[in-house]
């Protein structure tokens, strides 16, 4: 029989179970409350319109090039509606700045794909986003960490770069209340972040799955628009945005998007045509129908959703955690950051959560590319109502307090 | 401004446009009479299975597991209808040999992307399918000539790779009705390529994108299905088969399948979950439902109205084309393959046939890793009716006659 490790390609060892894929099967266990999951609640898909959707395109002429294959760049009036939204967001743009994706971590599949080669660097926050990096992983990149604000320098970075044997290639980010920790970048980290890809010649990534999800507080312009109004147009910009309608509208139809200059674009535009051809049509028709029917409408109706649970939560942790614990307050999103005393461990106490208080979270090391943050958790508040936000962090507190190390 | 070229990964320097891909804009001109294209009839689409599929999704309480998350494997009705399907073709499989992709183009690319380092050998036909030869560029392979049935050993494969500098890591190749050639691999060359692989102790890639459309002829086991028969289990087997529905129910879903042996499931798996998590999880839905109440009687028409566009087209060439020109007869599928007189160039030919003919076909050189086969051309049936088949090949025909070398 064949040893498959010996032909796969390098690359293969670094693709792994993770952590968040087998905890996801803990959602289905009625007894625990789980944090754990992250994912949108589908009691506020807007179903009724989905249905509309696709009614509506078999009813009409459309239904041959729904079920037909169709360029690689994507439906032109989705684009067209993206490109109207970016605009409100100033971020001015035609159709050749705007590319579909199927789901945005496709986006961040293919921008490792172009640009990473074994040994680059790819600059990331520790914490990031888990995706973030399984999707680079199979380029085999080394890793970096980026400090928005921080004080890093352009040399150091080259330097962490060239003794991994490779270049700085981009910076990877999510500004606007991060997956895991629901953090903002401020408006003066962003314009810094961009002195330093300037000073590095370097792209950034700039990761915007949460960006509609703003319960409070006043919104900051995308990294891309700050570096628009420095630089004129967008096809002097090294900004990449990627979106989703993942979190607005519904992940089942894999359907995101990349928004960046021309240049990036055409040769991801040749990457999908290569890799899966184009994203599903029908499902882009659906997409664009019911963005450009109620997308505002839809957004105000889960933020009220989300941001009430987050209060709750928010409410529950000061009610019910130990002092020595601190956490996260997102003003948007759908996530919160603990950090518990030094010394505890979040994977631990996730094994003690579920069989002694039946509560699941995310332990915080897997979305560290050094390996540490083992003090730290994610917990999602999404799927979660007051209830079950009150008595699963009451059950958490005191499972931590018992946990804790004694003074 | 960023020199991009400059940070774009080693791997970005072969992704280039496709010939296919520019010829595919022309179909939208009402004037020209196209065979390039390939694609399925819109005109024989499920469309109203389709309909109901979805309209019968959004009446249930499918309809939050439809729009949401799901497994990183594929849906597991679908995946449950698949291996009925393959059990009927000799390949007896559980759920763990079956994964969902977003078309079999996606599978080639997750095969390249598992298997291939830079400089390892991927064995293809002279000519293959050029999306396979797009989607193996991106990890950077080299290749060398597969002949099933013919005369090039092991050891000669495993030479010109150590040469190349890498390792033999596959063979690729579509055993029925080809594309582009529209030919079939026997049972005695199916039974040597498997006598190949096993001495090499490589993969063996069967693409079987156009394996249902079989017109006449009794049809052959699955390079899978013989290897079976050999080794007695799927999980001791090398060939990892590549199943479509784009050419019997509709490609805009972008809905295909792999099945292969549990290892390799289990290693793709993971790597779709880094790369775009799953396949649209609604059209997922959408296929099993239309496969599982009617996948026989939809192959069933569209087989009747492709034979006869074969036959039209296999009647016209014999009719209008000079001596010293040759083809394929296909006993199914999408397409036939012309040979000009050595010295003609179908790319020449294309633009003349363009210009004063208004018909259009592929020119053979992209389908040849080693850029030969310039006096060949691909054409399709598929989308053409009789009339316009026998005008396009007239004309076609007479042009050639025009541009033969004289004698």
């Amino acid at each position: 029989m064949l040893n498959w490790e010996k032909i796969f390609a390098t690359r293969s060892s670094r693709m792994k179970a993770s952590d968040i894929r087998e905890l996801l099967k803990l959602l289905d266990r009625p007894d625990i409350i789980s944090f754990a999951g992250g994912i949108p609640d589908p009691a506020l898909f807007p179903d009724q319109e989905f249905k509309a959707a696709y009614a509506d395109i078999f009813s009409s002429a459309a239904v041959n090039s729904a079920l037909q294959y169709s360029v690689s760049e994507g439906y032109a009036p989705l684009r067209e509606w993206i490109a109207g939204e970016m605009g409100k967001l100033g971020v001015p743009c035609g159709l050749d700045n705007v590319f579909i994706v199927s789901g945005s971590q496709q986006g961040l599949d293919y921008l490792g794909k172009l640009f990473l080669s074994p040994k680059d660097t790819a600059l990331v926050t520790w914490p990031t986003y888990l995706g973030a990096l399984q999707a680079f992983n199979a380029y085999e990149p080394n890793y970096d960490q980026l400090t928005p604000g921080g004080n890093r320098t352009p040399e150091a970075h080259r330097q962490t770069a060239a003794e991994a044997g490779g270049q700085v290639k981009f910076a990877y980010l999510s500004a606007d209340f991060a997956n895991p920790t629901g953090e903002t970048v401020h408006r003066a980290e962003r314009e810094k972040l961009i002195d330093l890809v300037d000073e590095l010649d370097i792209a950034l990534i700039e990761d915007a799955a949460y960006q509609s999800l703003r319960y409070d507080g006043e919104a900051i312009p995308p990294i891309l628009a700050l570096e628009i109004e420095r630089k004129g147009n967008i096809d002097d910009t090294r900004t990449i945005y990627c979106g989703s309608f993942s979190k607005t509208l519904a992940p089942g139809l894999r359907v995101g998007f990349i928004v960046a200059n021309a240049p990036v674009i055409r040769k991801l535009v040749l990457m999908k045509q290569a890799a899966d051809l184009h994203s599903s049509t029908i499902n882009q028709m659906a997409i664009a129908h019911v963005a450009s029917r109620g997308f505002d409408a839809q957004v105000a109706k889960i933020k009220k959703a989300y941001s009430y649970r987050r209060d709750c939560m928010l409410a529950a942790l000061e009610k019910y955690m130990p002092k020595g614990t601190s956490w996260t307050k997102p003003e948007g999103g759908m996530f919160i950051w603990v950090t518990l005393p030094k010394g505890m461990d979040g994977a631990d106490l996730l094994a003690k959560a579920i069989a002694t208080k039946k509560v699941a979270f995310v332990p915080g090391r897997a979305f560290h590319a050094d390996g540490t943050g083992e003090n730290t958790f994610r917990m999602s508040f999404s799927c979660a109502n007051d209830k079950m936000i009150d008595e699963g962090i009451a059950r958490l507190g005191a499972l931590i307090a018992e946990e804790m190390p004694k003074a």
